[in-house]
């Protein structure tokens, strides 16, 4: 783990303008370490509605800010994050931040709950890089990354058949 | 009307290259054009499941390029569009294409519908500001938007009380 942080935009602010905080911060920090792959959690409009429109804008905007500087960008659900440091896709925030404190060998659990689900999500996508990987031929995958891509591919494709 | 269109981004692309190429073709329109406030339909999560997200993702680079730039933005209801333009807030495509032709006497209907669409939500935010204008104090309205804007936002709110 090189740095850990959340990007925080004022509840009174509108929401161009929380849009606006979030895409600045994102640069900053895409800026200051230079990512080789960018994990993004996969939103999905059946769940909290009530939250889910901005959690996917600020999605859309961690891949744009990505996709500008040509870093590949990879979408995991929460249970495949979940699965990947727990071992169990329903496990919940705090079994997350438990295992994930464990696994980074911190010596505090990392705050606020966010910070530790954007862990999670990186362990999660260095343990299993997925089919789940975008970007097409701009980006470049290392062979490791590719092989496992293929393989997880073929996995979800073949039960199709 | 200056100018209409409507940017696309192959289907075949990954999620982040698509969102990329909207976000590039917004700034190239803004900064072409140079308008004094952004018109962005408002998405609501219970509409369209399957195409709620990539509109809700559209939207948030919408409202994002025009804050970059300090311009307002103003969200609007498909149904208080068509309800500007028709008359009726369940008014179907062909209608607001119809009535959008007619409003700014083209010569032919804008094509494709999605044009028509956005050219209603210009109108409708042209003759009905609303209390929808975010942007808060960066922002700098015209008396008449603040006025309709403050009026609108009272009258809301009244029955609340």
């Amino acid at each position: 783990m090189v740095a850990v942080g959340v990007i925080r935009s004022d509840a009174d602010l509108s929401t161009d303008l929380r849009l606006l905080r979030i895409a600045e911060g994102l640069d900053r920090w895409l800026d200051e370490h230079v990512p080789d792959v960018v994990a993004v959690e996969r939103v999905f409009a059946q769940h909290n509605v009530g939250t889910v429109m901005g959690t996917a804008q600020a999605a859309g905007l961690a891949m744009v800010a990505a996709a500008r500087r040509n870093v590949p960008v990879a979408l995991h659900t929460p249970s495949e994050v979940k699965a990947a440091v727990t071992g169990s896709g329903r496990a919940d925030k705090a079994q997350v931040t438990t295992m994930i404190t464990r696994i980074l060998d911190l010596e505090e659990a990392p705050r606020p709950a966010d910070a530790a689900d954007a862990l999670a999500l990186a362990v999660c996508h260095l343990w299993r890089p997925a089919g789940a990987l975008q970007g097409g031929d701009r980006h470049e995958l290392t062979p490791a990354q590719r092989a496992w891509a293929a393989a997880e591919q073929a996995a979800k494709q073949r039960p199709r058949r």
